[in-house]
């Protein structure tokens, strides 16, 4: 059968999207294996399926598969692009859309459109600092991990933690330029302060409404856009007194626009679509 | 602007194909630029363009462009996807036919058709053996460089040595897998024994007519596959009494049949279509 789909990204992070409702006997898991490979099918970091919502309160559900055809709950790039989806394909014409997600009900707005890109502003939820919280294995319990050394090599680092769901390490530097993401993320990841490792965030500071970015993911390794680890940076400097609480963030992929208020971190980035395609796939 | 695009692959060196006579006034080393960038693009090795043949004599013209923009001789992966562009979008009945292309006239057969995929032959030319030729940086001129001892860390290689226009470094192991490629690739590519470089094959030899290649691509690194290193290294097992005269080559990218019969060598491999796809780019 024939598969119509688009491709999209938010800052470098690209997905296929699909209206899930054209094909309702697809094993989704099994497809974003198969599409999802570089080199030998459409390639992408996930695939976001487009469906109806299971409450009427709801205006619609995403469901989103990784390369390798495990479901995430959420992801901050990939609602922007489900977002931008449902306005370019005229399926909604709200601004605040209701979505369906195994992370919950998320809230992105459509702050601004303009054919093949939107700005979309998203609530991230709230940041937790307490060490048993990110979680932080060190003895006496913090109520925030703030500028706690760490030694990697022959190198002391100072460290802050934030979590947003998932647990970050933000550390402060000079020149992101001049710091190996690869080998300090990985060691930091695995270090045995963090039990359920951790994301590694190295910042840099332009002024106070503005930083630049480069980031290990856990498990992934140095990717062009973290959208928590953006939120848990900007958090971390707002609370170490660096930053403002509107802060613009510059990842390899893109810009990010991150707001804190003291309760809930706000998102606003982009949403791309690149191109549609049709790909025919075996049934079953 | 609207293109149409179709993407291909050949034992995942994967292309985008494009009509070249629709859209003759575009800039196609800048479309190849925008176009091959992976994540926030299509994503693909190279971008290659179906034109008609300057020469009444000839069948089509192909140019092909790699990710940076530069336009690239020939490709053997790449014109296998050309052969099966021109089938499967009904622009030839013909099985045998005459590119033009920057390295000359190519004349890929189409040993069969198959919907979305085919089987194709590429003459490959004539290996070339004289030390000088590679070339390779010995004192004592040699008519063929084999089972030559290199030191690499504390270990001593047997190399062998071939041109199929560009140079290649043929090493015979007994387990591909347990070879660091990336560690001794590097080394060997860039040893002085090389004035122009090298790309360098790990071949782990399963029967006379078998074999398993793992290969280091001079300035790319690893890649799934390498058309003229399939070719030299069964030239060189050939030469080295090891192989016989028609070879299956097992590539991480799929297999490739190789033959030779003391002149040209004769590479027959797969190109498959993935899907077709529009894209708005800007003009000028």
């Amino acid at each position: 059968m024939e598969l119509s789909f688009t491709k999209m990204h938010g800052t470098g992070n690209d997905f296929i999207m699909v209206n899930g409702s054209n094909y309702p006997d697809l094993d989704f898991s099994k497809l974003a294996r198969q599409l999802c490979r570089r080199h030998f099918s459409i390639g992408a970091d996930g695939l976001i399926i487009v469906l109806p919502p299971e409450s009427v309160e709801h205006d619609f559900r995403m469901r989103i598969f990784n390369a390798d055809g495990s479901e995430a709950e959420m992801c901050g790039n990939g609602i922007r692009c489900f977002a931008h989806y449902l306005r370019e394909n005229n399926l909604t014409t709200r601004d605040v859309l209701k979505i369906e997600t195994l992370a919950g009900i998320i809230t992105p707005e459509i702050v601004s459109y303009n054919g093949d890109k939107s700005l979309i502003k998203v609530n991230m939820g709230r940041p937790h600092f307490k060490s048993e919280e990110i979680p932080v294995n060190i003895e006496d319990e913090l109520d925030y991990v703030k500028n706690f050394p760490l030694k990697i090599g022959n190198k002391k680092l100072n460290i802050n933690c934030v979590s947003m769901g998932n647990p970050h390490t933000i550390i402060f530097v000079e020149d992101v330029n001049q710091i190996p993401v690869s080998t300090w993320g990985q060691e930091i990841e695995h270090n045995p302060l963090f039990p359920q490792k951790t994301n590694v965030e190295f910042i840099q500071i332009q002024s106070e409404d503005e930083i630049i970015m480069r980031v290990w993911e856990r498990g992934s390794g140095i990717t062009l856009a973290c959208g928590t680890g953006a939120c848990a940076s900007v958090v971390a400097g707002i609370k170490n007194g660096l930053l403002k609480n509107m802060v613009t963030v510059h990842l390899p992929g893109g810009d990010l626009n991150i707001e804190w208020q003291e309760q809930d971190v706000f998102m606003t980035g982009p949403a791309e679509s690149v191109y549609t395609g049709k790909i025919v796939i075996q049934e079953g």
